[in-house]
């Protein structure tokens, strides 16, 4: 199908999208350039794509929508002037945790989320758990900094709380990232089924879940006793991987 | 001295210094927020506060405009709503870089270099060299994601090959990232002098960079293999510190 007029009902649509609210009102999302499209593809998301009229179509099974270079302009998200974009339907979220897990307690900067749960991929944990607060899951510089990594992660989002004494209950070994009263990360020893959680950047983790931890961990510095969150989640994933 | 004027030269000066080729033009740039125009302070570059009409004088020595919300508003370089900028004068380099050193070739994302430069000021590292083609040191975002810590970290911005002819010279170690014909890095034994040496986000680091380094160092990984440049720097630095 293709559509040339700005007024169109479906450009409409797609603008809607740009807004949680209305994403999660109908469960979809649009996602952007190649690598992005054909990661949510192979994840079975993608309801259709959006491309330049013209263009080569990368999914030929795929319903397309061929549309002008004003329109792409209009309903893309970032500046990265790419001629694909897919409408994906919300992912599902597997109970199933696995034994390595990361929890995230009121995380606010989605390049920050993002950047977790793309090395989380990498080093083998097997879901991501966002507390309540958290940034939404599908704010688009969030999937965009996963690289795709969004899409083959399981993540959910609860209350840690409760999901924390669940959790206890099953033996899991619940690590939290602390400055105060913690042991060196370099001091740690591994365990099997364990969870590490990280805090908000700002203010860390709230006291509440940091009583129900079992060993509070410190990265070991030198000076300036600052790391970004992403960059201690990347140091905490790998060493205890 | 009191401004309320969005016409008046000062305002139009300082909205000159929303481009990198007017900072360098003049030598100087902008900051924003308390916590950076401290400590801009401490390291003595800041030339004089601009802050909202009645705030209170955080630095009594230094020389204040006093400006409209107006004013402020036109001024600020992101949003976060701060009531107090500084002009400082750019940063002086040293050509003593200590015995441990970062270098990166062309990373291009303002929020990497600046998460790098923290995470090296957190670790200890005496110096980041920064390749010609790399982005702009006095960019609004690299700054604020550094924390603070651009103003307390030796930064060099040079060719990094002849650089690097240099320092082998020296007798620094030389370690790169790279995924190819690399050593794991818990396998990696830690030097006195080294370079550490991280890639363009996408191009990872040159041939010929690649081929003046002593060690290729590569993290390993289960499944994406995918890491954002600064979470393998900081993997890197603290596992070498």
């Amino acid at each position: 199908m293709i559509i040339t007029s700005l007024q169109n009902a479906k450009v409409k649509q797609w603008m809607r999208y740009h807004h949680r609210s209305e994403r999660e009102k109908d469960q979809c999302f649009l996602v952007e350039g190649e690598h992005l499209v054909q990661e949510a593809y192979k994840a079975g998301l993608v309801l259709y794509t959006i491309q330049k009229i013209g263009s080569p179509l990368l999914f030929p099974d795929c319903m397309v929508y061929e549309v002008s270079d004003a329109i792409l302009k209009k309903i893309r998200m970032c500046t990265s002037g790419s001629d694909i974009m897919a409408l994906c339907k919300y992912k599902e979220s597997s109970s199933s945790i696995g034994e390595k897990v990361i929890m995230l307690d009121d995380v606010q900067d989605p390049g920050n989320v993002g950047t977790i749960i793309r090395t989380a991929l990498s080093f083998g944990y097997h879901s991501v758990i966002l507390s309540d607060h958290s940034v939404d899951l599908y704010n688009e510089k969030l999937i965009r900094s996963t690289q795709g990594a969004f899409f083959h992660m399981n993540v959910l989002r609860m209350d840690i709380t409760s999901m924390l004494l669940t959790l206890k209950q099953q033996q899991y070994h619940i690590y939290a990232t602390s400055l105060q009263n913690a042991k060196p990360l370099s001091s740690i020893s591994k365990m099997e089924k364990y969870v590490i959680i990280f805090g908000n950047e700002g203010k860390g983790i709230k006291d509440e879940i940091l009583a129900l931890s079992d060993t509070h961990v410190k990265i070991e510095m030198q000076t300036f006793e600052s790391l970004n969150v992403a960059v201690a989640a990347g140091i905490c994933m790998y060493y205890l991987q």
